[in-house]
């Protein structure tokens, strides 16, 4: 099976992928649209990509893309915590305190912000297009006292010393990433398995009616349908104009689900089933 | 009366604020969390930032900021059309169709995306930190034949020649922009006023029940207060833990909106009035 996924090679999307997928061929692609449209064209055969990350939120870009360009499904949900450390070059192993500058994708500056400044105050910081490109900037300069923040796959893959581990300043942190195919179907994979869920992207009518989201969430709430999460985003249509997704704790199949979704649809909504699929848990090693 | 806004100066912020606040001495900062510590420290007096795109949807970085950070609180709002064109030196004015590069902040570029396919594919295309410093590049730079994309504000500041006009590919693209203060206050501008708007913050009790949010919703539904905007972000605890941006098209004054805001903290909700303002028009020139 061939699985496209965000690279470059050892960035955290590959990480999790190499954990679910033991026998797949996987191919890193520069953006997220460039890994669906490898999807869409039956390039590949799964696509896995950032849906949400506990601190920053949802990545835009994949939900507005599988809103309003494509249409394929998700299989499953690879839940992986976010773990950041200090690697430099071997070179400089002993003498990594006298750092001159420290680089990384913004979202992992970000994420060590308190320890960057309580530990490294006044240092250069620099943004990299990702932490895997951080870590092989560090690895072809050892004439640079230079640090990288990153996984530990890239420390492995571009031979750095970890010299500080576990530099997030949060430890809850935790990104979700969607396996995605052409077809509805539900990937069975070999990791810890927590739960079942359904994501819906509904439209409410057009005419606009105050009170019309409560409306939706009423046929989900006297149903006892437990929403894990519930997220606006534009229409494109003009401000004030969004879709829903809706995370629901259940599958599709039962009798309350379906109602659910007729009763909303005759209720002049428009319902897209995202996917039905288990949730699992990507181990860090 | 001092303001802060995002700059660099001719900014799409520079221009909605000089349109809102004639006399003010406006004052430009790098970052959305520079601006509104400005405001924090006693530097200035009102800030202005981006708080949403009809395309790109909410800004994370404000919205996080207002609800994590600080205690300031929105007195106005201000739609602007965000109207995008090409520029390029007066002294390649008649050979602009020969372009080597054109450049913009990636946001612009993505807002001419269909434009700049159709019109200039295979152009290289280059992401500035704005659409101001685009404009300052082109106008320090004659000899190479490049273009910037942005507003006509920035044409103006850099002596540039706008040589096609509105390339924007959706034509209803308005971003928000609040104007913040330390105190609670109503600005009245001279601008066109359209309605009066509340934006409350709504974190739901702690045990998480189902169906919580769709209780809120039912506060604000049966009394037929309408809600033009619902929004969740990350509370930073952990995945699946949210907060809620909430917009009534209603001031805070009436009898409805008091018994709705009591009632959910009677119900274990936490409630913060981020503004109680009116919202107004920006004009394009």
């Amino acid at each position: 099976m061939k699985i496209a996924y965000l690279g470059p090679e050892a960035s955290f999307t590959h990480h999790a992928v190499q954990k679910a997928f033991e026998n797949g061929q996987l191919i890193p692609f520069t953006t997220i649209p460039d890994c669906i449209e490898a999807l869409t064209t039956g390039e590949v055969d799964r696509t896995v990509v950032p849906l949400e990350n506990a601190l920053e939120g949802s990545v835009p870009i994949t939900v507005d893309y599988l809103f309003h360009e494509v249409d394929v499904h998700i299989t499953a949900e690879l839940v992986s915590p976010i773990e950041q450390h200090l690697m430099v070059h071997p070179h400089n192993g002993n003498d990594w305190e006298n750092l001159t500058k420290i680089m990384s994708h913004s979202h992992a500056l970000a994420q060590c912000h308190k320890y960057l400044y309580y530990r490294f105050r006044g240092i250069s910081l620099e943004q990299s297009t990702s932490t895997s490109a951080a870590a092989r900037y560090v690895s072809e300069h050892p004439e640079e006292n230079v640090a990288a923040i990153g996984n530990s796959m890239a420390a492995g893959k571009y031979g750095l010393k970890m010299v500080e581990e576990n530099i997030h300043d949060f430890h809850f942190n935790h990104t979700r990433f969607a396996v995605l195919s052409r077809d509805k179907a539900t990937d069975i994979l070999l990791l810890e398995e927590t739960s079942h869920k359904s994501t819906l992207m509904i439209t409410l009518p057009s005419d606009d009616r105050p009170g019309a989201l409560h409306q939706v969430l009423s046929a989900f709430s006297w149903r006892q349908l437990s929403l894990s999460k519930i997220e606006s985003r534009p229409l494109k249509t003009g401000l004030g104009n969004y879709f829903f997704i809706i995370d629901v704790e259940q599958s599709m199949d039962g009798v309350l689900m379906k109602g659910a979704v007729d009763e909303l649809e005759a209720l002049g909504c428009t319902v897209k089933l995202l996917g039905s699929y288990h949730k699992y848990t990507v181990p860090t090693n």
